[in-house]
């Protein structure tokens, strides 16, 4: 397979603090390597760390001390040390915005935050993950970056390897709108539409990845998962950090294939562990858009695994019908108190004003549904209006602009004062 | 008139360390009050400072100590010492991006950056000087923040009105593209269409202002434009600090009323005046499109005034066909030994390409405008690619995706690696 043509070993590996690769399922280990399947119950690989040797208060200067984008948490990443002097994005150290408008609008007391997300280079969360599997794909020596993606990912992917020096090939679908196109096909990588749904192109990168033609290739959420999925562990650091080093009492994290949410909590144990915050009790919600709400669902009904659905929602980029990571979700909002949670088309759309009309974040669809949900949560009481909740906007509604097309012209006049009288705006 | 209404006195006002409007013509010095134009020969009104009093290294210690936007210049803006506490959108501190695959491309070797100002809350530098205009507008009591816009600006005033709410009320012409309405509604304030081109819009804001009907209203580049301009000395600041204190050689800055120009060259005489910096001759070049080249036409030509023009040109952010400023920025080129040039549209586009496929930042066709700007000043002999060049990006590619609606697949193949392998991709 192509993939062992590269190093994979741990010893000649150099990705920082981490040490092996862990199933999550069995917890057996192998070398750092581009594999993302256990070999022996083919559960999902992640990151496992060496973070012994760390002294909490020198890695909290350190880390302060640090660029203001995700690498002042490089003793943290499956990244090397001097990561931050190569040619990246640079992503991260996003705004952890105090919204006190969006708080009275739902009657949050306690504190609300929207982390803005859409303040990244491609203004999305991908860059985070994206950054990393860039480092991974370094030192294991890919040269061509690729995804399959319908949006987000796709422009992120494009972006960090024009500005690293890889190559990129992006897989879509054929027929995606022309604006998602251009936002993909604008950094100069190949970009390759295929004759299908996205289904259909995501099992052409699986068998590429197997086959000699896809030799060097890292694609950043297939082969490359382990260490992509770690770039969200960013978005806890930040918000801990941002708040004071304090873990907030409740977040709201959407659901795509559920990694995001995973990861966060994953990051909070280690900010626990390591001391860097006081170990308190944290709830976290997941949020999911009603046409795709597999996890929520399951929630509701008290099951311990997904049933896949047929994604019909506005929110495409949380569209994934069959989220792997789904189960740990389940586990982790059960586990924390928290819930899942999901909104209909209607109330995203809702969301999205709201959250523009309070505090001028214009957020993508996600962001709707999040916000929607927070609103539901704290409607059905099932969230705390009077803790400290932080709520995330993972992308930008300049990218789903036919979402909130509904949006227009309060009023037209001509241009005479007579005529501005008469439209009863003073 | 209605301006005259609020507080217009130095004595009642609070904006830090401005002093007193000067006019940039005769000098003539009038109170900090809501008001642009001199009285005495109709000049531009522009903010003087008092920065006496100011220790060189405690200022600075205080601004790197400061917050990672805008306000951490608080000293040095006409803004009260307490604005950092106030709802904004805290624009600013944006990336200073080495671009040194751009470098290769363009033949600079003496260290060629990018402020990239995408990444403001809104994507565009005019959060920068909106958030100059909004505290103005605190202080002189309005509660209604308006414009006449095209793009960037109505999206700015409207996000900006909703975090610290104000009332906003935009006014556009009536027949704009849907996308561009959908970004400046989206933030939920007034936004009117006028039956008319821009020219009508701009007219008809500057009888309201005069009206009984906009008492209380400040539009933000018309009686507040002596504050809101100062925004842009925010550039100049960000580009020393982040080059270490230090002046680059060479800017190339974009054009559209010049005033964005005269106040990068305002903010880097301060640092120089201030001791933040070390003296040395500094370079600025102007860049236009040629379909809307007022100044660059006049600085070919040897005149000290510019000839209005009708634009007509994909860089509409920059289409200011009788630009405010162009004298300034004649005056401002030939002094520090830089140049005006511009660029047709096909170069542009060219180079919104050229720097999306090297660095990863998809621009605005205001960033085509520098860049290809850039590129044809180094063709020339005009700029000094041996020299510390910054060419400044104020805007973002996902505004104007029509300018490189061409861009497209690159391939499409059906789902097989037998396709693939036909398309000639590996």
């Amino acid at each position: 397979m192509a993939v062992q043509t590269v190093a994979s070993t741990t010893d000649s590996v150099n990705l920082g603090p981490a040490a092996a690769l862990s199933c999550r399922e069995c917890g057996h280990r192998v070398p750092l390597g581009p594999v993302f399947a256990c070999e022996e119950c083919f559960g999902p690989l992640e990151v496992a760390y060496d973070f012994s040797g760390y002294d909490t208060e020198e890695l909290r200067k350190r880390i302060e001390a640090g660029p203001a984008n995700i690498w002042r948490y490089a003793p943290l990443l499956p990244v090397p040390a001097d990561v931050a002097d190569k040619p990246n994005l640079n992503p991260g150290w996003t705004k952890l915005v105090k919204a006190d408008n969006l708080a009275r609008e739902l009657g949050v007391t306690g504190g609300l935050y929207v982390k803005d997300d859409s303040g990244n280079p491609t203004h999305s969360f991908k860059d985070r993950v994206v950054a990393q599997a860039l480092e991974a794909a370094r030192v294991f020596g890919f040269t061509t970056l690729s995804c399959s993606s319908t949006g987000n990912l796709a422009g992120a992917v494009g972006a960090a390897a024009a500005r690293a020096g890889f190559r990129s090939c992006v897989f879509i679908p054929h027929d995606l709108e022309q604006g998602k196109v251009v936002m993909a096909a604008i950094y100069g990588g190949e970009l390759v539409g295929i004759e299908g749904n996205y289904d259909d192109v995501n099992r052409f990168c699986s068998e590429l990845i197997g086959d000699p033609a896809g030799e060097g290739w890292g694609f950043v959420n297939v082969n490359l998962r382990p260490y992509y999925a770690e770039g969200s562990k960013t978005l806890a650091y930040e918000i801990a950090e941002q708040l004071g080093w304090e873990l907030p009492d409740q977040i709201v994290v959407p659901i795509a294939s559920g990694s995001q949410l995973t990861k966060i909590d994953k990051g909070l144990q280690e900010l626990i562990k390591l001391g860097l915050v006081e170990d308190k009790p944290y709830k976290i919600f997941g949020a999911q858009a009603e046409g795709c709400s597999p996890v929520s669902t399951a929630y509701k009904a008290g099951h311990d695994v997904v049933r896949p659905q047929k994604p019909n929602t506005i929110a495409k980029s949380l569209a994934i019908g069959n989220p792997a990571d789904g189960p740990y979700v389940l586990d982790i909002a059960r586990r924390t108190g928290g819930s899942v949670e999901d909104v209909t088309d209607e109330q995203i759309v809702e969301a999205i004003k709201l959250l523009a009309r309070t505090e001028g974040i214009f957020a993508e669809t996600a962001g709707g549904v999040t916000v929607g949900v927070t609103r539901k949560l704290i409607e059905n009481g099932v969230l705390d209006p009077a803790r400290t909740t932080v709520v995330l906007n993972t992308g930008d509604g300049l990218k789903t602009l036919d979402a909130v097309a509904d949006t227009g012209l309060t009023a037209t006049i001509r241009p005479t004062l007579e005529s501005f009288r008469e439209a009863g705006l003073v």
